[in-house]
């Protein structure tokens, strides 16, 4: 084994310090890498091959529910920033600011789109007329930049890829029903797709989104109990409409304020699938979004008919429609073993001279380290199959991880006890109030996660302030 | 007809205002809208559906020849970007630069990627070292900022989107390889996917990228006979490993500096698309592109029977894998056809009561307003053949406006008169000389397009200064 490549070194463990395996995991498994600005990060082409295939999972469902691709501008002036009120406070904090093209000074200053409402409505206040031109269902793949104070690979960037979704709608039950669609797709999405079970809900007002009247989420749950927003959706009503003066002749020729709506995705559940799935030997990755399902290692690969036997099962399985990789490097199969542990491929295939003769090869799993022997003969079915129990055994102890740490609270001090020694999330009944929603986060240091859709009836009264009780909610401590 | 939906208008003729028919045929084809900053434009869901095309066909490409998709940050300091000097030089004047954070002033200023090979080399000096980290074969798709003066939808963007591929190797020999294998994938993709044949070449040092060795372009012609730059190869030699202090240990553990090349194409093709295809009537898009290949107009669809045949029709193409629209809104089929026409949609279909009962359809090609009756049994292969045909007579006609619009000149005198009377391409010898190149511009007007693979011996001596000439060279204007 030569010594000029990185050796496969050991990480930290996650019970040791989460937020440093995190980091190991991230840059050893070679999705990111630093760059000279704090908070704008390298996805590597393993990492971006898994926002590649999230992607492909969310584009498909978008267009097969009748939404367009678009691209708007990459920058927003000031002024268009400030139409909507509430909008501009919540984010002019955070934009970064153009303030110079090539030698010269901007007449106004231009920010890089934190996120892209004010650009949608522009547009659309140039097209929209008539009832004709409605719904209008539009997303749009890019990255943006907010302007954080601490940063995390993934989990929080200056610079982070996304898709955002902007749709208008002559009615407001339109507008949200398509809210509660998106929502259903990113849940989808999660749980199908990425293997993690996911609580959807609607935000606090305090909560919510700049601008939005209501916002919904999916709510995941990593392996430190802790909570990470996979993904939001928004109803706006027709608030921006009517900021934007966007208006349109319905059929009986009334001009009419159109409803708004907007939903995101991004490179942070990329972060909370790896909380959710990974291990101490690294990235354990579901094999839906796997960029390499199935890695091949030929074992004493010198002898004769090793790597030929190797390359035609790596063929076959091909042909079969698996994402599948030889690895015929000249490291060590031990070396490769732990190299393709790290990076997280859901199976791999170990093949040697005793094996071929004997016609089969060892498959080993690596969500929960069983092996089996397997017949070369039917090896593609075998495989498929593997992958699906993996996929499956995933979502299953992501759900355990998540419902065996949710934990009632019928006070502020059990709240804050709950949290104090065994983390995870707490359920409690709830006012409405902001006073109580601030008080929970003093008291147990939790901020609400979310109204579940599945509603608990767990008292009539709210925990903190003895009122009467709207609803049940979640709070947690959040990435 | 309702009122309150815009009326399909004609547009500007060619020949009246070649500039203002193609402002018109990118607003009323919908390609894009203007946004409130000069240079920076939506591209609304027809428009992108192109440039999502263009990108299947390049992605497809890349990965076949083993590149690998990743995203750099947005964001390049200024002290990245200065360090190669005549890369520098080159971009500097017309970046645009962020220079606060939320309400903070920053400590450098930081400009918005123009390009990012500053970003990659930055990169690779931290996981480059050793031969087996090469061949390095990246691409990224994003979108860069150049604030240039003038600015015209698609040609000349302060914002442009486009695929931008960095690629590191061991040796000189490999690294020119690539330089040369992406220009012939740029190649395959106009000629054989855009239906715009291009002239192969390499550019004069004058014209060559900021910082490269070499640059080859493939160049195209419009209908008015002026050229477009389709896309560019850039071979860096080891100049950017040396400033940015790259190497990697060798075979026999030398510490070497690797060979570098980029190349990228963008969404300026899809403005060379419009002037080389687009007529009178609007945009003519290759059926290889188009979103929609096939639009199906019915005809008196109120009477019985016509939309259940047209639907039906829709069903049967799509299935063939065909890109197919049943347009059944209630416009009239008058003002479908000029509103399909308009988008460049390849083919019509009309489909009426007389020819449902007589089990036919009637063709309408866009390209040369042909049109033929079909039968609807084995109307899948009768439609996959036309567009065929389609496609390669594009290529054909826009072949021969090339092929007839080139024009050998012997003098500079010469060169100027062909221009001033007839435009189009020039060819000449050239000795190679800066100043010979300034004077053809100065007196002719035109700029050097390349020296074409494909030399043509048209004498000895480079027609501006009688020196002894070293190649023959194509001039034009360009957009």
């Amino acid at each position: 084994m030569a010594g000029d490549k990185k050796q496969v070194e050991s990480i930290t463990s996650m019970k040791e310090d989460f937020a440093q395996w995190y980091t190991d995991v991230v840059t050893k498994a070679e999705l990111i890498d630093y760059s000279s600005v704090k908070g704008l990060m390298v996805m590597r082409p393993y990492g971006f091959a898994i926002w590649e295939n999230i992607q492909k999972e969310l584009d498909s469902r978008f267009k097969a529910t009748g939404h367009e691709n678009v691209q708007m501008p990459m920058l927003i002036p000031e002024s268009l920033l400030q139409k909507e009120k509430d909008h501009v406070e919540g984010f002019a904090p955070e934009v970064a600011w153009v303030t110079m093209g090539g030698s010269e000074e901007l007449a106004e200053r231009l920010c890089v789109r934190p996120t892209s409402e004010t650009l949608f409505c522009e547009h659309w206040q140039h097209v929209v007329h008539s009832w004709r031109d409605l719904p209008k269902l539009y997303n749009q793949w890019c990255s943006v930049l907010r302007w954080e104070k601490t940063t995390r690979p993934f989990l929080r960037g200056r610079e982070f890829l996304w898709q955002e979704g902007h749709t208008l709608h002559a009615t407001a039950e339109e507008a949200m029903e398509e809210t509660l669609r998106m929502l259903e797709i990113y849940a989808d999405v999660a749980e199908n797709c990425l293997a993690m079970p996911v609580i959807r809900g609607r935000k606090t007002d305090k909560e919510k989104f700049a601008g939005a009247e209501a916002t919904y989420t999916i709510e995941c749950m990593m392996h430190d109990h802790k909570a990470l927003q996979g993904g939001t959706s928004h109803y706006f009503g027709d608030g921006f409409a009517k900021a934007f003066d966007i208006c349109f002749a319905d059929k009986q020729n009334k001009l009419t304020a159109p409803h708004q709506t907007s939903w995101g995705m991004s490179t942070r559940i990329i972060g909370g699938l790896i909380m959710t799935h990974g291990d101490d030997n690294g990235l354990v990755l579901p094999p839906k979004i796997a960029p390499v399902q199935i890695v091949i290692v030929p074992v004493a690969s010198h002898k004769q008919g090793v790597t030929e036997a190797a390359q035609e099962l790596c063929g076959k399985l091909k042909e079969a429609g698996l994402r599948v990789k030889l690895d015929d490097s000249d490291q060590s199969p031990g070396w490769k073993y732990a190299e393709h542990e790290m990076k997280g491929v859901p199976l791999r295939l170990e093949l040697g001279p005793r094996d071929i003769a004997q016609g089969v090869c060892v498959m080993a799993r690596r969500d929960n380290s069983d092996k089996v022997t397997a017949s070369l003969e039917g090896i593609e079915k075998s495989c498929a199959d593997m992958l699906d129990a993996i996929q499956a055994d995933m979502y299953s102890r992501a759900l355990e991880n998540l419902k065996g740490n949710i934990r009632p609270a019928y006070s502020l001090e059990e709240a804050a006890e709950i949290i104090s020694t065994k983390g995870g999330f707490i359920k409690s009944m709830w006012c409405g109030g902001l006073e109580c929603e601030l008080k929970m986060k003093d008291v147990a240091g939790v901020s609400s996660r979310c109204m579940p859709f599945e509603q608990e009836h767990l008292g009539d009264v709210c925990p903190i302030c003895g009122k009467p009780a709207v609803t049940s909610i979640i709070w947690g401590v959040a990435y």
